[in-house]
């Protein structure tokens, strides 16, 4: 019988793995409690009217329906029974001989959990859709208040985290009210929105060199964000946030502030962590070997944001999709040797760069030998990531709907999707 | 002081009445509960996969924002005080001199409310969404069910009503059983399910001629549905359908169940009815006066389908975006007469034809001196519906979108929806 390679997740790590054993002696099962694989890195996107919910999401049975060792189901893993090789799930029990986790991490609200209702955070599909809800709504509500102060509040956008999406949120933020917008207010001016990016640290974009840092805080600038540093959130409520400094601290009355500021593991990484024996890091994230598998059993491995893994200079490698993907073939591979009794490598980040856009046309590009800021960084980040969506129509669909966007400085996807429970109210007009 | 014109509603008839009234003295508001114009007559492509929310939604700030003497709110009109001529909002009153109401309407369920639960309608962008998810999640719970009749179930499909919308709903379906999602799965082969068209009358498609209403037929059987005419419902719940015929009566075990079988008022419509002192039909829709105003107000129009308007033959104009547009247009003109104190002539509806899309390349269109099925009939709806788009990204967007699906037969906003309640659960994978 062939081995049953069972395969949880199908973000960036999870479908590299799959793909990976494509043409092998296997039989894959690959669970996911959605039907799509989401392209993560441009939700900022959906957030923010630029792109569809459809152009970022591919469906798995879609992406892979020429695999034909791989069967597909949509299910939610609910516990991983070591003993007996099986991963139980809401539908079904799924025997495997070789397993590979990679199911994700969400944000950290560094023990206040309680500001997650008040600052959500970017990392499904809904969470984008609530949050350009919110950020579109804001403006509609300033536009009905006749308060000077209530709509100043409205008019205030704060991002906690000034890392690649903090940054990416607060330019796309910056280019819908400075450019989207315009003309289409008559009480206000969306342009005199305050956004505030704050950073605890002593920079913005800390991963990248000191002068692509302080391009970026320029290129923002320029889109009418204020980057500030040294800036510790120390209480988030529904009417605004507490932010201090050197100088003191400082309530801010704001009705829109969104979380970018560090992530840890999901809760189920808890039982993972018991079920094979996994140390895990602070923020929850797992340990594994240097071949990524769990340190009592060589036929699991964990991939992806989930686990910490350090590169060989010792700095802990970043949750973002190339190194899912790198890892996600890793496993493929390393299935591949281990059913044949070979030797395995550790697991080797090859870096080829980071990268993080700031509005309609500047980005700040770091590839190693090529710095690159402005302009041209934009172009290189569109074209990687056109590249890397992995169904084709998407592409193609996705750079018409960029080209456009960047011709007209219009923002498509405008949409205040209705909240929860109103669907079926009746008092009012229709569309 | 400049005449205030307050327009509820965003549809065809309010943007058009809005649109009429651009270079005219009078100070125009126009509210809707939502903050896009809905493009209602490709609803059925949002439920089926084929676009996403974005192509056929457009922000209404967006589409009016170079008419000055318009301000927009997103607020949801609860009562009109046609004493005090106020429109009473959520959010604000809006006082007016001119009022027009053009709210739409919903699917009726003829007395059987608690059908709407299992067997959703298609007004909303929130209903298509819904129908959509559970369209593909039938297919996916299928995929993992391993009981025969339970997932016989699961793939059959029953579309009530065999109206424009019912027909043009099962074709989409047809298409994605047997195009779209071959080879997406392993356990289940999409291309058997069952898809059954009720329709109470003797034929589909009655407001066709009897020639283009078979060839819908014919069209419909080569993309697998099955149309049953003298076939009433009697009951559904979650688990099937009753439906009755000559024969008598079948329980027909069934996961989902659609309906498109006739509309009724809104529920304000009563309000309105008493506010204005208009009769209502057995539908709840108000009677005008020919001029569509209310008996008792010349200075309050109802438009679109929440009204009952006669054609010169005495036909009950259907709710379509031509007929809600003309009449949009002729409340502008009509205003424009009555402050200049000219007289009305009563609305007529100048009739272009009827169109309806069976699945990917097939089509009716009976528009007077011509008539058509087939591919042309496609071309010209698709023509048609492109045309009417009302922003113009949309246009070359969805045009794109629609070339990509039509040469790949692809559907690429698969997405299943989370639902309600789950988006906090933390037990299992994310992307």
């Amino acid at each position: 019988m062939q081995p049953r390679v069972v395969i949880v997740g199908g973000g960036f790590a999870g479908l590299q793995a799959a793909r990976s054993l494509k043409n092998k002696n296997v039989q894959i099962t690959l669970i996911d409690k959605h039907n799509y694989h989401l392209f993560q890195p441009l939700l900022y996107q959906v957030a923010t009217g630029g792109l569809s919910p459809g152009d970022i999401a591919s469906p798995i049975r879609a992406v892979l329906s020429r695999q034909k060792n791989i069967t597909i189901y949509q299910d939610e893993m609910v516990s991983v029974d070591g003993e007996n090789r099986e991963v139980i799930g809401h539908q079904r029990h799924y025997p495997y001989d070789y397993l590979i986790i990679a199911i994700g991490a969400k944000y950290a609200y560094f023990g206040h959990d309680g500001w997650r209702n008040h600052a959500p955070s970017l990392k499904t599909l809904q969470d984008a859709l609530d949050m350009r809800s919110r950020i579109l709504d804001a403006f509609e509500r300033a536009e009905l208040e006749t308060d000077a102060a209530a709509r100043k509040a409205l008019m205030t956008f704060a991002i906690i985290g000034g890392g690649p999406t903090g940054v990416e949120l607060a330019g796309a933020i910056g280019e819908l009210a400075h450019a989207t917008l315009k003309n289409n207010f008559r009480n206000i001016n969306p342009a005199q929105v305050e956004i505030l990016l704050l950073e605890a640290g002593p920079s913005i974009l800390s991963g990248f060199p000191r002068k692509l840092s302080d391009k970026g805080k320029a290129s923002l600038s320029r889109l009418g964000v204020t980057v500030r540093t040294h800036t510790r959130v120390t209480n988030i409520t529904a009417e605004g946030i507490s932010i201090q400094n050197d100088q003191g601290t400082q309530w801010v009355p704001c009705q829109t502030a969104l979380w970018a500021a560090g992530v840890q593991g999901l809760k189920i990484s808890e039982h993972l962590a018991s079920a094979f024996g996994c140390e895990r890091d602070r923020s929850g994230r797992l340990f594994t070997t240097p071949q990524l598998t769990a340190p009592g059993d060589d036929r699991v491995l964990f991939l992806g944001d989930m686990i910490h893994v350090k590169d060989a200079k010792g700095k802990v490698l970043p949750g973002i999709a190339p190194v899912a993907m790198q890892q996600g073939r890793y496993a493929g591979q390393y299935i591949t040797n281990h059913m044949t009794q070979r030797d395995n490598e550790p697991f080797r980040y090859w870096n080829k760069g980071i990268l993080a856009v700031i509005g309609r046309n500047a980005a700040v590009a770091d590839l190693g030998t090529v710095r690159a800021s402005g302009f041209m960084a934009w172009v290189i980040w569109a074209i990687i990531h056109i590249a890397y969506l992995i169904e084709f129509d998407n592409k193609i669909l996705v750079m018409t709907q960029w080209a456009w966007n960047y011709f007209t400085r219009k923002r498509g996807a405008r949409i205040i999707s209705e909240s929860v429970g109103s669907t079926s109210t009746d008092i009012g007009q229709t569309t």
